[in-house]
């Protein structure tokens, strides 16, 4: 088998990038990185090249290819069971929280788009925006008050979980979102980790800005 | 264990309740179907009983609960493995096509909503629409190709995927959607199926109308 590819857009911008990095880095194999500028000069047609979405991240392994952060997650989850908490009522909870962040969350995402390197923004909150935020930190606590006692990550030991809220904790840090304590708590983890901050000051040394993300300057 | 339960809402126009029950009626297992009409006076408070996001489906299984459709295909597919196909790269397929539906087709889900009995509806096409429709006959395109010998489902035999994408079979049907040959034959698979049958006579025997899904008479 050949070395595994994966295909990222901007670490400042792309959310379901990271997801997919974020798992890769966690079990420590070897993997090129194929980084296409999103909103590029024809950045399009280089994703189609590697997706029939034309859409990142991508895994390639061999002629495999995964496209989809989720279904990125379960394959990876097979293969490394580890990914994934033992217990098979926990791994239900897993499933539903990262289905649920999968398939919901829009006000989140479209008011508080992932800008990594950027700190001190601040949008106007809506209705909608306070309900994805307070649902976000009940989900935390929910995972994270069942598994206590394990590590820090939300069922302890880090899961395809943490990837799939790890775009969520830079959101909360760049708009300054208040949370509670198990929240902040939370956040450091993450914020903390050595992968995560691989990924953060490498997001810092990208060159491209794309305006319309650049939101809640003032 | 008891007999599960699933939380269902309209089986007119609930299309991600659907996903779950085609699932559980496939299995051909005992299941207590609890049904909660969507916007009828307190459905809301209802919904919040059973499951921490207040939307359907919900998977319960004595002291388990499974929100979110995708998760409770996860979770069956652990317990019955033919859920998903047998071969590490076709499941790899099945779920990225999985978590695409699930996490994209914003045009196609809101300017198609499911409305299972409705016939000869009409809406205006725009270009994002004609992406969802062409991408999903892609999808379908793709996995019928790689599994003719077997069975009419997308991998063959029933799987997860086919209960992803029946809801937008309904759709394309509601709205005369003109299909490519494959999907117009995989439609034919999923309308003519017995379960299917069952959903969609239960559809016209519901006596709630949701006026704002009612889209595309004129
Ligand atoms: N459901 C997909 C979503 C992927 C997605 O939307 N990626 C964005 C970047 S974060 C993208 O590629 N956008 C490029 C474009 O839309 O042109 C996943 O989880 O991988
Ligand atoms: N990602 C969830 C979505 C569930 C969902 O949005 N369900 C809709 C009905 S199809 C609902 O319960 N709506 C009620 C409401 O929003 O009040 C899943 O796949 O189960």
């Amino acid at each position: 088998m050949g070395i595994p590819k994966l295909v990222i857009g901007n670490k400042n911008y792309s959310s379901w990038s990271l997801r997919a990095w974020l798992i890769l880095a966690k079990l420590d194999i070897k993997f090129e990185e194929i980084q296409i500028p999103l909103f590029s000069e024809g950045y399009q047609e280089k994703l189609f090249r590697y997706s029939p979405t034309g859409k990142v991240p991508v895994y390639i392994e061999d002629e495999l290819t995964i496209w989809d952060s989720l279904a990125i997650a379960e394959y990876l989850a097979e293969r490394y069971p580890t990914l994934l908490p033992s217990d098979f009522k926990q791994r239900a909870l897993a499933r539903s929280v990262s289905a649920e962040m999968h398939s919901s969350f829009f006000s989140l995402r479209s008011k508080m788009p992932m800008n990594c390197r950027a700190k001190d923004r601040h949008v106007e909150s809506t209705e909608e925006l306070t309900n994805d935020i307070q649902r976000i930190q009940a989900i935390w606590t929910t995972c994270r008050n069942q598994n206590r006692k394990a590590g820090s990550w939300l069922f302890g030991d880090f899961t395809i979980v943490d990837a799939m809220f790890a775009p969520v904790v830079f959101r909360f840090n760049t708009y300054g979102v208040e949370c509670d304590s198990i929240a902040t708590e939370y956040m450091k983890t993450v914020l903390n980790d050595s992968d995560i901050k691989r990924w953060y000051e490498a997001s810092k040394n990208e060159p491209e800005i794309i305006e319309q993300v650049e939101v809640g300057l003032n």
